[in-house]
Order: C-alpha cells, then sequence, then structure tokens
C-alpha cells in the first residue's frame, strides 16, 4: 500500500482503465484518479459508479498535472489523444498506453510527445468480451502478463515505476521489442479473433441450419468462439488494421495449414489428422502449467452445473 | 427414480459412457449396468473407479440379455463393434450410439442389427476436453441437448423408452435427419474443432515466436483454442473422416468468408470489418438465452481470481 503516482489520468474509461482504476484503488496506488471518456453517457456511467476521483470532459483537461496518463482507447484513436493532450502533458509525466498493437501506435503517438516526458509503451494481456465503464473490477490484472516496450532512450527510473505499477496490480511483467510484440500477439490474439468472428458469420450465414438450431446445439467448440466473437467491433476492427502486416502473414500460415488438413480429410489420412490434433495436446498442458488457465475441464462450467 | 432398463451394456468406457452409468445410477434408471472396453487398462481403471456394476472383457459379452446396449466408441470403430454384437443381442433390445456423426455410423451399423433388435442412432451434445474412463461425471448432461435420429420404421415405444432416459439423465431430446444432424454439427463443432487445432498447430510452428510466448502471452482468444485443441485425437480423426462431405462443405465456406476478411483488412476496410464483427454479438447472446452458456465474463474465470 504505497502510492506510486500522485495522478493518473485514464483517457478511455471501458474494461482496462476501469479495471485499472479499482485496482489502483484497492492498492493505493494513486493518490488521485482522474478519468475521463469522448462519450458523454459513459462519462456520466463513470462518475455513477465511482471508480475514478474525478471525471472531467476533455483529455485535454485531464492530463493536467498527471504524472501518469493512460491512453486507454481504441488503437485507432491513439493517435487523435495524443495530438490533444500533447501540449497539457507536465514535465517528466509518464505516458503508457494498454493498446494491443504497438508499433502502429508508437508511429501515431510519439510525434505528439514533447522532448521532457516519457513515453512509455504498454499492453496487458488481460480482458473478457465484455466492455463499457460497468465492465472493469480489481483483480483483472492479477497472474496476468503486462508487456512493456521500452526502447534505447526510455528513462530507467520512469520504466521502473511504471513496472512497480503493473505488479503492484498484480500483474506479471516483461519487456518486448514492439515488432515482435505484434507478432506475438498475431498468433495468440489476433489471428484467433478474426477466425473467430469468421466462423461465427459463416455459421449465420448457413441457410440451411437455423439459427436456433446454431444456438441450441452450439455445446462444444462453436460456442467458445461465440464468447470470443463477443468482443467489442470497435477494438477488433483497429486492431487488425493496425497490425495488418503481423496478422495477414500469421493467416497466411494458418490457411496454408487449414487447406493441407482439408486435404487430409479429402483423401482419407487418418494418420497426419491424428498425428497433428496429438501434438497440439502439449501446447494446452503448458498453458495450464504457466497458470494462465484452469485444469477444470470446460473451463470449470462442469463444476457450475 | 424408477427403473427404465433392466440391462444397460455400455461399448467403451470413456468420457460419455462413464457419465452415462453415473448418471443413470444416481437416477436409479437401470437394474444393472454392464461395461466393457478394448483396453484393458481402462477396464481395469473402470472396475477400480466401480461406475458399473460389472465390466466384462468383450462386447459380445456384455451384450448378453441386455435390454439397452450404448455404442459409445470413435465413430471409426462402431462398424466393427456392430458386426461382432450383432449375433448376441436380445430380441427387443434397442441399441443406440453416442457418436458426433450420425450418417457414416448408420451406414456402418445397421446392417449388423438384427430384425427383431431396435436401431436408434443418438448424439448427447455435452462433453468436456477431458477423455478416459475418470473423466466422466453424472451431471454432464444436465441441460445439455441429446438428438435422436429414428427413421419411419422406428419403434414408437422403443423410441419413447430411450427418450425418457435422456431425460431422466437431465438432457432435453430432440429428433432429426442423419444428414441434417452432420451438417449441423459440421457446424457447431466438426469444423470449429479442426479450426482450432490448426490454429494451435500454426503456433507451435512459428519459429519466430517461441513455445514460451505462446504459453505465457495466450490470455485472450487462442487460450480457448487450445482447450478445444485438446480434445480426443482418435475421436477427432474418426470425426472429420466419417462426416468429410459436410465438414468440407463448411470450411469451404469458411475460408471463402476469410479471404473477404483479409482482404478488409489489406485494403483497409474498416467498415465491413466493424459491420461483420458486430453482427456476431447477437449469436453469443442467443447461446446464453437458451441457457447454452454463462453470461459471466470470460466463462466465470473471473469469479475464480
Amino acid at each position: 500500500m504505497s502510492v506510486i503516482y500522485e495522478r493518473v489520468a485514464l483517457i478511455g474509461l471501458g474494461l482496462i482503465a476501469g479495471s485499472m482504476a479499482r485496482a489502483m484503488r484497492r492498492g493505493g496506488l494513486a493518490k488521485e484518479i482522474v478519468g475521463t471518456s469522448r462519450s458523454a453517457e459513459t462519462r456520466e456511467t463513470a462518475r455513477d459508479i465511482g471508480f475514478c476521483d474525478r471525471v472531467v470532459d476533455t483529455a485535454e483537461d485531464a492530463v493536467i498535472e498527471a504524472d501518469l496518463v493512460v491512453l486507454a482507447v481504441p488503437v485507432g484513436a491513439m493517435g487523435g489523444v495524443a495530438r490533444r493532450i500533447g501540449p497539457n502533458l507536465m514535465r517528466s509525466a509518464t505516458v503508457t498506453d494498454v493498446g494491443s498493437v504497438k508499433r502502429h501506435v508508437i508511429e501515431q503517438v510519439r510525434p505528439f510527445i514533447p522532448q521532457h516526458v516519457h513515453f512509455i509503451p504498454g499492453h496487458p494481456l488481460a480482458g473478457t468480451e465484455q466492455s463499457g465503464p460497468r465492465s472493469g473490477f480489481a483483480s483483472l490484472f492479477e497472474n496476468r502478463w503486462c508487456l512493456l516496450i521500452p526502447d534505447e532512450g526510455t528513462d530507467p527510473d520512469a520504466l521502473r515505476r511504471l513496472r512497480s505499477l503493473w505488479e503492484a496490480m498484480g500483474a506479471n511483467v516483461d519487456e518486448m521489442e514492439a515488432d515482435h510484440h505484434d507478432l506475438v500477439l498475431a498468433v495468440t490474439s489476433h489471428a484467433p479473433h478474426l477466425i473467430a468472428y469468421t466462423m461465427v458469420g459463416v455459421a449465420d450465414d448457413l441457410k440451411r441450419v437455423t439459427d436456433t438450431e446454431v444456438v441450441n446445439y452450439s455445446a462444444a467448440g462453436f460456442r467458445d468462439f461465440t464468447r470470443i466473437a463477443a468482443s467489442d467491433p470497435t477494438m477488433w476492427r483497429d486492431v487488425f488494421l493496425a497490425n495488418r502486416g503481423a496478422t495477414l502473414e500469421v493467416l497466411g500460415r494458418f490457411t496454408e495449414e487449414l487447406f493441407a488438413l482439408q486435404r487430409a480429410i479429402r483423401t482419407g489420412d487418418g494418420d497426419r489428422l491424428f498425428d497433428y490434433f496429438k501434438r497440439t495436446r502439449a501446447i494446452r498442458r503448458g498453458i495450464i502449467e504457466a497458470g494462465q488457465d484452469t485444469k477444470a475441464p470446460d473451463f470449470g462450467r462442469v463444476d457450475a452445473v
């Protein structure tokens, strides 16, 4: 319980910012939390819930005298926010972001950050399919990873301080280079999301199968895809456009592989299918051992019955 | 609590048969449950756990004087089992199965079922990524759907009796035509499984991303794919080979759609992406309202933190 920042400005009040506010308050990590959102409705909701000390109307106002500014808006909106807040940033403040793509955000934001301000991009690998100011909760980051993207010019003290904030919110922190981050996330998150969206769209389109059938008989596999495909459309549109190169590269590998398996099905090559399916089990085991998921069957839905 | 069958023979002692045994015992639905498995090790485990009244060494022996015989082996093994048990089936017994594909199973099994025996294929849409005799539990079928596949020659009394067994185990029962079943399941289960297997395989293959990175940073999307891809490889190999036509048709639609979205990413067509992603949310809502999943964010993993 020790204050790490005097005044934290949260730009954007969705799942991530709302969870940060709750986690910082729980840990007494910020003396004051100021929040803002482009949407008047979101600001009103945030005021009602009260997870910020103050909700102000503009990003320009929110950052005044803040020693930490968190950009928590969709990736495509980061540059515009940076342009507006740049002139108001306090000397020696740290600006970070929580976007799912890093190279694009750096390119869009860096030009507007004054010399006397630290810019350290970040990405907490945590979330649910829910969005909006009501969706946050204090434990979202516990035992999840947060990736920070320093470069050769990054101030070590500013980096240490930001790292300690994430650790105090329960996260494991790692550092990564921006392009590598974008490739890793294309594999572990962006391509899987596009694939899930696509499969759910196909099911919706297939006229010979009714929506009721899709809904009722979705017990296995598809049901998990629909959860992924329920995520915030604006956020994901921006992610795919901003991480175009890596996403298309991974999708290219994916379709190549999928065609090979389709061919194995068509030609009845059972051995090839079996070997492929057997190999993927090991990865699942690794994820469970790393504490990034539950060992409970069916995500623990079973215990809930 | 009323006996529906005198003696139930379970051929195969994996997740589904093990759960049926436990559910039937809990409800007092069968006077005696006889089980068998091809594997001596599985039979030994089942004897240790004791979820059957008797475990016998062969399918031929298991079906003797059974009034219900449940084929709960991988889809590719159904025909061989039917050939062996056919001569030993009791007059007026009912044979059913729990395979994920119906047309292929009917073609493989029906020739070996004597005239005086009822054959009513079935498919409980329930399961987890776990397999083997230790993985079953009595509540697996509660509020899940079980599809039965009668035809014009099906005896109404035998059908009613089988339906009442599934209902007594907690399932909702519906009837469906075999080919339509195979198409519906290709959409809601088979294609999603192949896609998940493929994506996990691609992640494992991509040399520039380490396995540790895949494992640690799998918080969103990919983690759900690995659960699906942890399912039993033998079972799934057989499903794809047995439901070749419908699976390839759905995968064809899927790749067509995926190419269109890839193109939208490449050309920067954000509106197209946004509209697509927005549409898929409605399906998710339907599944939650139909009681086929939890409304809790992140499958309720959140509450477990």
